[in-house]
C-alpha cells in the first residue's frame, strides 16, 4: 500500500471565498503515483470547508447568500462563541453545512469524477494563512 | 490491496426522490470479495446526494418538506445560477445539506452497520439518467 | 494492509449532547498500530452525528440553538415520521446537517490534524445506549 500527503495553503484576503482546487488535487494524485485507491481532502481549520460542486460563479454567489441566511454573521453578539473575542461563530456553522472533507475514488490514476464535479476550498473566516490536507492511499 | 468499482444508474421521472440502494451496495461488496476495508458511495452529479438514514416513508416526506423550506425551488429567478438557463439552483443547496457521499466500514465481508442504517440515493433534479459510484478498497 | 475496528458506547441521559471523543479515537489508533492510512469514525445510529469542530462550550451552545432553529423539535406533530410513535424526527434532520461520519488521515501513527480539530459525538435523541464505530485501514 502506498500513501501520500500534501498540504495546500491559502491566504484569502476577505472573509469568505470559494477556491477551485481540482487542479492542485490532480497534481498531488499524479505525484503520488497511486492508480487505485481513495483520496481524502479536508480543511485543517474548523471555519473552512472542502466540498464538491459546480464551478459556476452564479451558484457561488447563491451559496454565499444562502449560507448567510441560514447562519448570519451579524449580529456578532448573537453567538456565545463570540464572547471569547472571536467574531467567527457563523463560520463554524457554515462549515458544517458545506462539510469538512471529501473522499474521492481513484481509478486508473485519475479522480473518478462525474461530468461536473470540481473540488473547492470554502473559506468562511479568511484574512490569515490556512490550509487543506490531501491524503492518498492505494496502489 | 484489492480495489473494485461499480456504477449505479438512475432515471427518476420526477424532480425529487429518495431511493434505497443498500441491496445494490451489498451486492457490489459481495462481488468485490473484499472482507476488510472501506467502501465509498458518492453521487457523480452535483444535484444529487448519497446519505445514510432511515427507510421510513414519513421521514422521507419530512425531509422533502424540510429541504424545500431551507432551500426553496421557487422563485426560480431568486437564484443567480438559474440565469444560466437552469432551474436547479435549489438542488445544489439541498445536496450540500444531505451530503455527496458516505464512507462505510467493511468488516467480515459485510457493511458494518448499526441497526437502522440504510443507504439512499437522493435525487433533487431528476428527469434524466444520473449515476452513483461505488468504490471499494481493502483485502 | 492492516485493519482495526472498535466501538465507542454512549448513554447520554438527556436528549442532546456533544461529547469530545478525540482521546478515545487516538487510543484506538495507537492500539491498531497503523502508521499510514485512513480512519473512519461514524455514528452507528441515524439520530446522531460524528463531526470535527472546536471544543468550546460557547460554540456548542450556539450549535444547539442554531440546530433547534433549523430543525425544531416542537411541534412534535409537525413531522409525519413522529406518527410512527417516535418524537425524534428533528434528530434525523439535525444529524444530516452535522453529518454521520468523519474520515481522518493517519500520518506517522497520529491523527493528521490542524491546530483546533477535535472529534465529537453529537447526540440528538439520547436516553438510551448508542454507539459510534472506529474503522482504521493502512499499514
Amino acid at each position: 500500500m502506498k500513501s501520500f500527503r500534501k498540504e495546500l495553503w491559502f491566504d484569502i484576503p476577505g472573509r469568505r471565498a470559494f477556491i477551485n482546487i481540482t487542479d492542485d488535487v490532480e497534481a498531488a494524485l499524479r505525484e503520488s503515483g497511486v492508480r487505485e485507491g481513495l483520496l481524502l481532502v479536508n480543511a485543517m481549520h474548523i471555519t473552512a470547508s472542502v466540498f464538491i460542486n459546480d464551478d459556476e460563479s452564479g451558484l457561488h454567489h447563491d451559496y454565499e447568500q444562502w449560507l448567510e441566511k441560514l447562519a448570519p454573521h451579524e449580529p456578532v453578539s448573537g453567538y456565545r462563541h463570540n464572547r471569547t473575542g472571536e467574531d467567527n461563530a457563523d463560520a463554524h456553522m457554515k462549515r458544517q453545512i458545506m462539510g469538512r472533507e471529501v473522499v474521492v475514488a481513484i481509478t486508473g490514476g485519475k479522480l473518478d469524477f462525474g461530468p461536473w464535479e470540481q473540488i473547492f476550498y470554502g473559506e468562511f473566516d479568511g484574512g490569515r494563512r490556512k490550509r487543506a490536507l490531501i491524503k492518498i492511499i492505494g496502489e
